[in-house]
This record gives structure tokens, C-alpha cells and sequence, in this order.
């Protein structure tokens, strides 16, 4: 068979005596040998949340493993999921007319250092479908209209575009329109979104023009899971910069694209390697 | 005479032309040598920003150099202060219970690193009196009550404690009382806070338990200008720590002293050295 | 009894099947229950390193437990250590005339935030003494002849003094001496340094000015422990900061203290703390 | 005409009463207002650094500027430069076969964020022609010989190349070929390298691999200019990023490279924009 032989785990579920035992004797059960384990108990909520990476030398099939563990998975109560640590994960990019985080995004995709696939990528604007097209990945113009309708239908037709493709994430790669609830709740933590501040500072709409009438001597960017609530989500990674008074509003766009750049790219990365596992509106991040 | 010959100017007005020069000639007259010139010209707001460090060879009071300066600083609208160099700023802490930015500061006082004087720490706990009398320095109590005309009475009798000392700047070194609003414009720019957050993030009470909550990944602190607005005034300095989803909100405000303690220290340096000018509720600030 | 029921284990052994399920089965038969577990498998080395915390309910003393995890160890070939996790560190202070790391770790030690006692402070000059003994603590001048065979008595003589107060951990707090190699070798990972650079660049004498005269733009401070050979011990922790090009040395001088004091109280909390595992000279840290 | 009236002159000499006044009766006699104006006085040297952005209303020529300040510097004995703030700065790039650096130096380009034409890439190996030339920019591949007589005349021909098409900047895009010696002294201070290390530590080849051999907790990136002796000349600026143990040596190349593409990025800007001035192998920054 042609399949990787690693896996990539994580399970999260009330705390108790034993689970760390349950769930390492039921990966030497089947012969595997973990590459990395992380694991965290959330004392204030008595929670366990855990990430095993490990790799089993005899024929398994994934369908075969996620078999095994779903009896104890019940037992436990735990949320939890298992996949074939080696296969890229399918990733639709929404994009409006700034190009900086997706020209990054494309070239870690290029280079290796993201495993992604990148069936589609979605814009409200046609300007980037030249740059799409050149990399050999379709490019779809969606237009948003202003009218509730309208919007909700066009919103409609992006998801089902990107189901179509099978997409696994959806990323906002500076993406200007906000996404329907009703999105974000069927693809809970399958969005990211790049908002540019250090959130919770000033969510919304324009952030370093906010920055600079407050006069912050750091500004950011914030990598998060997109929910109903705007810039509300669990938050994945930030990156901070220092600032100084000579810099405009302007001075702050463009320091701050290294931010959204540098944010972005080692969330989704993070969110790739299922190093990210959500509990009460906070993401338990598995650093890597 | 036994008075130093370096001198401090601070200055901002409406921004033209031949602004510098004007200057620069002025010290030229009195036979002076700039040691450090830093200049800002804010062009969304045409206004003309500037600091000047300058030594003087021949006997000048600072009188005579005031008074030779003050028809051009009048000609241009500026805003503008002389003072002398060398002289340390006499400063007056206000503490609650915790002491880290205390023993922070104090360790810089003593060790030379602040050019301060401390002739007064004010409270309203009596807890920290030990600390203070062992370095040699007057301890005043002050409770604050709850009742507003009673609690009034109460910051008067500090202001004027104050005013006694000729206290030239107010630190709160996490002091838990908000100061009413005519003690901040009385010492307009004059009093500096330490926020416990990457303001404006967390303004209020109790920041860390709510970082936490939002699962944020930077902590920080912030020192500033109080001012008649809670947690509103120009910032000077910030300071940031990444954290993880393993810190508690008490591992919060544990990574968080260290953030507060430096904010504070580079803020109070920063405004002993004359090197904030505040224009617009930003802070300019010319770094060292 | 009234001995603590958590523990700290910390262990590292060659790489294989089942350890980790081996050492959560252990723990599982003393009804032991993980508070927080760190693992790491080093895959160029094949070695496996890890960090245990755990509390346990029933009667049990250390010697017990030890006694009981023995055996296992001698299968695993590992190297291993379980310590009582409540009972403050024995950790005696080596200072010369600079009191910056010395200030900053007895704020630590008195605010309870770094579990450890401090039975000895010994320095090669008497001047930090009434520093010292005002926080109650003995004080120990031992001065540090040049000549090798007097020198040699001199160090002997500090290492029967914390010998005698069961000194478990030794911190050279900015002390000017280079310890000989036998006692960095009796003390084996258990004496720590803090200098004054962003090793390895500029070990060795006087880093900060040779930083102003490399021009670097970026300075800090490097936790690591001592050994045999100078500035090249396993690094625990590292601290940084931007300079700029009009900081002299002496300002250096003055940032860096910022970085050497944060450097060494996180070190010294992560060696506390049991999270710091040492591998072919490399520093595996179980992060806080 | 049609040229921009704005202009960047940068200047040291020996430090004097007056000078600042000096330029500045310069500049308000050609009826200039400044935009900006950075100073710093070298104390330890003795020395007047400065950089001076102005604007000038009527008609005046980069040439006639020129020679009105011609002598003024003479008498000065200033080092000086006036150039046209606007004009492009025609920078010549090296590449290898590693294209990060370069595609990020690209995006910066064409997206308006970095003032310069491109007119030439070259290369000693030939895999970058096709992004090259999808560009429109000029490639020139130029392998370079082993043997040093052969890798003389390679590295001549590289220089013809350069000056024939009036590159004013040469920056090496991880070139990894070390450029002889006369090439860096014939164009001093306009070859801009970026070494993957924290320089002074890890001059030399494969700095990622010792820095992990090392044990260091931060790694970096240095952006300076090329010299005579290897890994050695003027910085510009440094970028670092904190790792930890479990990072491999390939996973220090990987988060290396968001290191190397803002140093090498940052430091390229602050030349193109005339804020570097050298004095005694220290580079003075005027930040932005």
C-alpha cells in the first residue's frame, strides 16, 4: 500500500486519572511509536487536551486505527481526531486586492514548508486572477453585493464552491468582506482570518489608522479563528512590532503587512501540523 | 559657580520654514555645543517638534538663557522648556501593596541609572512604610474612602503633600486608586501610570484574568500620561512577552511584573531626560 | 504526615517502543495523577527526555517512590530524578560588587515567586555584606588571591562552605571569577552563570564593549551552565534588545542589565522548576 | 523640469561648534524646508554625523545644490552626499539557487514599497532564470570557477556587467559565493550582504547547523556590508527569533528564512533611503 504510515492525533475531554496511560498503551497496542507528544491539563476548567504524532511500521489503514480508538474515544467523552500525518490538507484562499499575505502563502505552498494543496482560490475582485492563474490554480470572482439577499447568495455559491473541492481550511488572506455567520459556524475552526492589531485592540475596520490617532508604541497583527463574532475568535499566534512617532498611518500599513505575513503564514502552518486544539474560546497551541 | 553648564530644551510650535536654523543660531549666540539635536516634523498636523541637549562654555544662568529665549519662543507660538541638565527631577512615587515596581525603581534610583530625587512616597495602605523609611525616605499614609467628598479631602491632602516636597513628577507604581481628574490636569504630563496591559487592550480592572479569558498570545504593559480619562493618556512606552495556554492568569501576572517593572523604568527615564513632548495625545518621543 | 504529595520527575534514556506508556503505567500504579507532562524524542540522537509532574494521594514517601521506579530506570538505562515538588531549592549566591542579578533574584526569592532558600551568599569583596545581612542571610567574603595554588585553596574553601549548608545549587550572580574546573565538574549542571552577551558572540571579558565596537544592533544576556570551559556550558535561556547606534558602551552597560536580570531569574526558575533536562551539551527546557 | 524637488544629503566630519547652524543657514538659503533631520554626535570619536531630507520651492538642479555646498563641506572636511530623494536607486541582485530573499526583494519592488529599479540579476547557477525573466528583468548567469585565476576573471566579468548597466547598489540575495576583495573595496559601502546568524557568532558557512550543535535559544538574521574580510564589515540591521529544543537544524533554516527576507529587506530600505552613514566600521542608522 501506498499510504504514510504517520499520524497525527489529537483528543480533548474532562480530566482524569489514568487518560495519558488509556491512550500511550493504546498506541503501543498497535505497534506505533510516538514522534511527539504533547500534552496540557487545563486545571481551571479540568480538561484534557492532548496532540500525538506517532508511526506504526505494520499495515494499517487510518479507517482501521479510527476503529480501534472509538470505543475508548466514547469511554473518555472526548472530542478527537486522527489523520494520516503526511497528507497535505486542501486549502481554499479568499482574497480581495492586497496580495502581500498571498504571495507569501504561495510561496511557502511552492518551496514545501506549508503541506497544503491549493484547489481554489476565491476573490471579490477579478485584479489577482492573473497572479492565480500563473501558479496554475483556478481562480473563481465572486463579487459581494451590498444588498442582505444578494450577499447571502453569493455567499452561498462561495461554499459551495468550496465544497466542491473538498476544501479542508479556508483562509482570509486580507479577505475585505466578512463572512456569514451561518460560514463560519459550518466550518467551525476551519477558518482563519489575519486581522491587522493586536487584538483585542482595535477589531473592526481600520486598525492602523486607530493605532496611530491612539499612539501605540506597538502594533501587530493577530492570526484567529474567524467565528459569528467579528475578530472574536480563538486567536492562534501574534506578531508585535515596535513603533515610533515619525511613523503616518501609512508607515504603520506597511510595517504592519510583515506582521500580517509573518502571523498568518505560522497559523495556517500551525492549523496544518494539527498543532491547535480549541477549548472554551481559547486555542491550546502545540508550538512547533 | 557650581551650577552645571548642560542644558535641556524642549520646544514645539506650528511648523515653517528656517525653524531650525533659528534655533541652532540662538545656541550658536550663547557659544553652545549641542550634544544631542532630535528633531520631528508631525506633516499631518504641521507642527514642529524638537529636543536639544547642549553644553555652554562661558557662565550663563539658566534665568539669562530663559529670558534671551523666551522672544523667539514667542515670535513662533512655541511651547517650549529650559531646564537644567544635570539636575535630578524630584519625584514622588505613589504605591498601593504590591512593591515591584517600587523595588524596581528604587534600585535605579540608588544605584544612579534615574537621575531623581524621591522626597516623598505617598500610600493608601500602610504596608510598604518599612521598605520606604529603611532607604532613608518619607512614608505618608493616605487611606483613600469610598465616599466621593470624603475621598476628594483625601487626594487634596496628598496634592498638597506634594506640592510641599515640590514634587516635579508623579509615578504610580501600580498605585490602585484612580486619580481624580483635576489632580491630572493640575500636573498635566507630569504623572505617569503603569497599565498592565497593551493598552488600549484590557483599559480597567483586571486585565490579566481577561487576556487570559480571550486567550491572547502577547502580554504586555503600558506606561503613559494619566490623565482626566482612565487609561487613556499618551503613551510613552510599551513592553510585550509572548505567552502560552499553559499560563494561568497568576502566570500572567507573574510574566507580567517583568513587563510592568521595565515599562515603567524606560517611561520615567524617558520623561526625566526631557525626552517626551506631547502633542495631540501622542507622545513624541525622542528614544535614548 | 505533613510532606507535600506532588513530584517532580525528570528522566532521559535511548529512544524506544512503549516508554512512555512504561512511565504512565508507573505512575498510574501509585494512583498518581499527571499535573503537567512535557516529552521530548530527539531524533538525531535517538534519545528520549522528559518531564513529569504529578500529585498523588495516598500515603507515600519519596524514598518509596523511588524505590518503587528504580528497577524500571536500570531497564530503560536512564538517567533520573524524582524530587518532592513543594520543597524550596537550596540555592547559595556567588556575587562580587554588582548587585543588579542580585537585587532582582532577592525580590524573587522574598515574594515567594522562585521557590528556593538562599542559606549563603559568598563574594570575593566585603561590599555587598550589609546588603546581605539585612535580609538575614550569611555572608561569606572570600577573596580570590591571583596566585593558582592560593586561589585553589580559596575556591576549595567556598565549595566546604556550601557544602556545609547543603547548597544544591550555586548562581554566580554577575561574580568575576572563573571558576576552576573541578568544582564546574563536582556540580555538574547544577552551577549557574549569567553573561553578558548573546553567546557565543563576545565570550569571554568586557562583551558590551566589544559589542559597540562590532556595532551590533542587537545586544542581551545568556543563562547557561557552568562548566570546564569558559562561556560554553549548555544554554538555558537567552534575552535580547535593540540598540542603536548612539548607545555608548556605557549605555550597553546599562540596557543589558535589563536583559541580565531577566536571563538569569528565568533561568534559574526553569532549573527550580525541574525543566531543564541537559543532552550532549545542549539544554532541553520543558518551557514555563 | 520635471525633477522631484526633494533631496537627501547625508554628512560627517570632525565635530565643531556650529555646524548644525552651519547647514542649516544652508538649506533656508535656498529657501529649503526640512522634512527631516537626524543628528548624532559621536562623542567617543569626536565626530558630526547627519542626515537632512529638504524640500525646495523654485528651480534649483542636483547640480547647482551641489556646488553651493561644495564649499561648505571642503571647509568642513565633511564626507558628503546630495542626491534626488525620489530617483530610484538601481540595485543590481546576486542569487544562488535559494530564492526567499529574492522573491520577497521582488514582491518590495513591484509593489511600490522599495524605491529602486532592478536592471540586472545575476547568478552562478542558472535555476532563478525563468522567475527572473518572467519579471522582465535582465538574468546573467555567471558560474564561478573553483580556481582562483578563473574566478578572478568571473568575478571581473560580473563587475563589467554591473557597471554597464549603472548599478549603483549590488545586494547579495544569499549569494553564496564570497566576493573577492577588490570588488568590495571598488564599490565600499554599496554591496549589502544578509548572513543567516546573529553576527559576530556564526561568521562563516552552515550557521544554522552550529547554532543548533550550540545549544542557542535565539537565532537571527544580519543584514550588513560586504567587505574585504569575510562576514565582518558594517551592520545594518539584525533580526532574531526565539527556538527551542525541539527545533531541528532544517527547522532553524526554516524559521531562519523570515529572519533573513525582513533583515535583508529593512536593511536594503534603510540604504536606498540615504540612512546609513559609516563611520569607523559602525554603521550610524537614522531609523524609519
Amino acid at each position: 500500500m501506498s499510504h504514510s504510515n504517520s499520524y497525527l492525533m489529537t483528543l480533548d475531554c474532562p480530566d482524569g486519572v489514568g487518560l495519558l496511560a488509556r491512550i500511550t498503551n493504546f498506541v503501543a497496542s498497535l505497534q506505533g511509536n510516538f514522534t511527539e507528544v504533547n500534552q496540557f491539563t487545563d486545571k481551571i476548567n479540568d480538561w484534557f487536551l492532548a496532540r500525538f504524532a506517532f508511526e506504526i511500521e505494520r499495515e494499517s489503514t487510518l479507517e482501521e486505527i479510527r476503529h480501534a480508538f472509538a470505543p475508548i474515544a466514547a469511554e473518555l467523552n472526548a472530542s478527537w481526531s486522527i489523520r494520516d500525518g503526511g497528507k497535505p490538507l486542501r486549502t481554499v484562499l479568499l482574497v480581495s486586492k492586497e496580495d502581500h499575505c498571498l504571495a507569501d502563502l504561495l510561496w511557502r505552498w511552492r518551496s514545501g514548508e506549508l503541506n497544503i494543496e491549493i484547489p481554489l482560490v476565491v476573490s471579490n475582485h477579478p485584479d489577482l486572477r492573473p497572479v492565480i492563474e500563473k501558479e496554475g490554480i483556478p481562480f473563481l470572482h465572486i463579487p459581494i453585493p451590498q444588498e442582505p439577499a444578494a450577499k447571502d447568495i453569493a455567499f452561498r455559491q462561495m461554499s459551495d464552491a468550496i465544497c466542491e473541492v473538498s476544501g479542508e481550511l479556508t483562509v482570509l488572506c486580507r479577505y475585505m468582506q466578512i463572512l456569514p455567520e451561518w460560514y463560519c459556524e459550518e466550518h467551525h475552526n476551519r477558518v482563519i482570518n489575519i486581522h491587522h492589531s493586536l487584538l483585542p485592540a482595535f477589531a473592526g475596520a481600520d486598525p492602523y489608522k486607530r493605532a496611530y490617532d491612539r499612539g501605540v508604541k506597538l502594533i501587530g497583527a493577530t492570526c484567529h479563528y474567524a467565528t459569528g463574532e467579528l475578530d472574536a475568535g480563538p486567536i492562534i499566534h501574534q506578531e508585535v512590532l515596535s513603533v515610533e512617532h515619525f511613523h503616518t498611518p501609512n508607515d504603520l500599513r506597511r510595517l504592519g503587512r510583515d506582521c500580517e505575513r509573518l502571523a498568518l503564514a505560522r497559523g495556517v502552518r500551525l492549523h496544518v501540523e494539527d498543532r491547535v486544539v480549541v477549548h472554551n474560546s481559547r486555542a491550546i497551541v502545540f508550538g512547533d
